[in-house]
């Protein structure tokens, strides 16, 4: 059975990215420390089309989080982000469901990411990258609004957060808003 | 050296308990699960005087925590609300010194534990649990509200979170108001 899952990380005041944030600034003040772990592994520099990168546990981690999903959903402001981030070939290699205010035709990557711009809600946009992940999990990927949209209209069947050792004091709080009803321990 | 220390479970929303605390509800809403962790191992249990409990890596853990305490740093509902719950040799076996507004002669307990009570303030209380440690560390034990304090006030030296899979929604941040600026990375 397909399911819906996030995976992020988050700081220990619960952040996934720190204040100040901008498009030249999209993790925010400190958030990159978050998100480290991630940046730091073969599989996804691989992704992102840089080289190095260490092969650890973490590195096996980040590629079955990628294996798993066969389709994505995205908010505007990250894959704005991204955009200046991701090389032309994005990370995806999957379809991408961007929540927009904004139609716009779809936009296929090279490496078989697409680009689709969903403009009538996130339950729509989930719908499409279900029935477009070909029996695969459909991963919610950010950023902390979209998640917290998702997370709140109960949609989301499974959520991983790894814990940086990280204080970023300010900055978008993932959790804010939800409390004990809306999660429950699966495994640690 | 002597070192002041700081070793406390935190909810995934980074609070050490939950809302709607009182005398009947010392750790809140959802805040046992933040602790269950401790209140498992046997080494505690042992300490409290209850049966039980499991031998198991948190429990080495716990005990390596009070072995290199010498002395204790409470809060005043710290420590009223844990004598509700501790038996008449209470837990730590060494000086505890107890922040309060309200002067008492010391309070010696079976098993090694004397209870200072504090009126002059955190510097205060902490010098006199420093004298009194016989050259072993120091641990500012809680609540929130204290641990923050010595936290802003820059006296403590070294901090361990137990970050627990749980969401409490609210209660006491522990780091609230306080940066990146604050803690920096010794180990994970």
């Amino acid at each position: 059975m397909s399911q819906v899952f996030v995976d992020v990380g988050v700081s220990l005041d619960g952040c996934i990215a720190g204040p100040n944030r901008g498009p030249n600034n999209p993790l925010g003040d400190g958030g990159l420390g978050v998100h480290e772990w991630m940046f730091r592994t073969a599989f996804f520099l691989e992704r992102i089309g840089r080289p190095g990168g260490e092969r650890s546990p973490d590195d096996a981690v980040v590629e079955q989080v990628f294996a798993r999903a066969g389709g994505y959903v995205l908010g505007k402001r990250m894959f704005e982000e991204g955009e200046v981030g991701w090389p032309e070939d994005a990370p995806f290699r999957a379809p991408v469901f961007v929540l927009t205010h904004t139609p716009r035709a779809p936009w296929p990557r090279k490496g078989g990411t697409t680009f689709y711009f969903v403009t009538d809600g996130i339950e729509s946009a989930l719908a499409q990258a279900e029935a477009a992940a070909g029996g695969k999990d459909v991963r919610i990927s950010g950023g902390a609004e979209t998640i917290r949209q998702y997370l709140k209209a109960g949609l989301v069947e499974e959520i991983t957060l790894h814990v940086a050792p990280v204080l970023l004091g300010s900055g978008a709080r993932l959790l804010e808003g939800l409390g004990p009803a809306d999660l429950g321990l699966v495994q640690t």
